[in-house]
């Protein structure tokens, strides 16, 4: 399949299924017969429906057989089947790898639950399953064909996951700099600033849209250090990269490439959304020097033996990525108190 | 990864392992170890190996996590790994698949081993795994970055093997249609044919990479019929497809689309190639109406209900798809004794 860019479209409500596509099985995540009102009529709107139970486990490989089976036996004798996912960032990496496949590929829809897949997880087409504890080892590059936005749903969000969905915004607002860093300044809310942090993702994604050329690795922005903290210590992934930034901008302050005056904005707009630094108790949690130098190890991609490619900030609006030492990092990561 | 076309690469003696690929695991079928003279100092080119036993159960989509977790354990730590098959077709599809979604995609290099697997299954992109007895439900479009041809590996292969490549060789000739159908009625070797075969086959796929616009349909002249007496009948994929050209051209001249002259010109340079029509004892064996039915109704794509798009004959070097009635296509079957 072709990788076009996703078609986006906005809702206030839950839009009807059968306008969606016209012959669909409808991937939920199950918890969503609970929380979301309406939600048979919604489903009754799909020609076939498959419910999961969302979270790492969904995307494990181990797995993968049993839930092909189910759903061709599902949806059996149809061809041109479109695969709808409804759900998190776990869901749409499960049903957007299964779509890639499902007969040499399906035609794909996202609808994401969650503010985290809605501005990031379901745009670029990333897909994955995961191989025992490693993530993403199996996946593939298919966007969605389209990619629908659903105020009611989003906002119906507990506030522990709109949170965690901070560390991506401030992320791709810090590459992007401009409309959408000011705005985050100005107390715009998630929805309003969601198309333009989506519009931001997307140009970087369109310059490198299969990670062969190197320009996409600066949506990496505070995931070097970020993956290690998610892992060893169990944090959220948005809770994670908004630590992995912290720790890029006060290694850039460090080192002279980030000035002081840069350093504060950055740092009081992440503060205003409510992202703070670790300290304290949360310190005693980090992870050893060992276990971060064999994640790291594990992480890289390409660039030459004990390098990897880590991304700093220059101000709001300007990110550059450099070559440097994963001891270079562990040092760095040491004093800032991440790693003991 | 995009789809690019492959580069095709002619030796005449086995290549060495290291001018293949850097870093590479060379995934190849282990009855090659007892067949192919220094295959050892070859496999020792390579970073890694795996052998597998070749065959459909290969490609079985339960065996698929355990494949994966074994490549990456024997890979890991290596960035940028290639993986290189060696085998016949199966063997093909199943790296090639393997190496479409491993970290979102490997470089990939096909060394058929089969006449089969050198004139079409390596080329094209078509990957697939088998979810219980249904062929290629789960795959991918991923053309290797290279193909390897080998003469001594080809031309080592036993006489049963060889015809079977020659129904998809012939069905390619009269897609082609020129020199190529020229080439076979001259006497001319597999070996010596195999890059207008190959470049006949690419013409057809360039037009139509991803199978979404129809014109690739045409490769499947002979296997509509074909598939049907591949499962039911045992025959093997290049058998099966020679008795499905015999079927098309038959009733292609029965209802008028194909001169008895053209016809004629056809099952001669058929029976030139050591291609004959079943008869006799061979015919007792046939499927089933209702079999043959189900298949058939699996088999179709979105040609609408009840329907499927035959490739018919009009001459060599035209072939044509329309789409008819699956009951038509069957009571021409029943005409010719294919099915009872």
């Amino acid at each position: 399949m072709k990788l076009n860019s996703s078609k986006i479209v906005y809702h206030q409500k839950f839009p009807n299924g059968k306008e969606i596509a016209a012959t669909a099985v409808l991937v939920y995540d199950l918890r969503l017969e609970r929380v979301l009102p309406d939600f048979q009529k919604f489903r009754k709107g799909f020609a076939f429906s498959y419910p999961v139970k969302a979270g790492e486990e969904l995307k494990s490989l181990s797995n993968f057989p049993k839930h092909v089976e189910a759903l061709l036996q599902k949806t059996d004798g149809f061809a041109g089947i479109t695969f709808v996912s409804l759900g998190g960032g776990s869901v749409g990496d499960f049903v957007g790898f299964i779509a890639s496949v499902y007969k040499r590929g399906a035609r794909l829809i996202h609808i994401p639950t969650t503010w985290l897949a809605a501005l990031d997880s379901s745009h670029g087409g990333k897909t994955g399953l995961n191989v025992g504890s490693r993530k993403n080892q199996i996946g593939t590059f298919y966007p969605a064909s389209e990619v629908h936005l659903v105020q009611d749903i989003l906002e119906r969000q507990p506030q522990k996951l709109t949170s965690d969905a901070m560390g991506e915004l401030v992320k791709i607002a810090m590459i992007q700099g401009g409309a959408l860093w000011n705005d985050l300044g100005n107390g715009a809310t998630l929805w309003e600033v969601l198309p333009k942090a989506i519009l931001a993702k997307l140009k970087v994604v369109k310059r490198d849209p299969y990670e062969t050329q190197g320009q996409r690795r600066i949506l990496n922005l505070g995931h070097t250090l970020g993956h290690v903290l998610e892992i060893e210590m169990g944090l959220s992934h948005g809770a994670a990269v908004a630590q992995g930034i912290f720790f890029a901008l006060e290694w850039g302050k460090n080192r002279g490439s980030l000035s002081p005056k840069n350093y504060d904005a950055c740092i009081s707009r992440m503060a205003l959304l409510g992202l703070k630094k670790l300290s304290g108790q949360d310190l005693r949690r980090v992870p050893s020097y060992q276990a971060a130098v064999n994640l790291l190890r594990a992480d890289k991609k390409g660039a030459g033996a004990e390098k990897l490619h880590f991304v700093f900030v220059q101000r709001p609006g300007k990110v550059f990525q450099e070559k440097v030492l994963i001891s270079d990092v562990l040092l760095e990561a040491k004093r800032q108190g991440f790693v003991v």
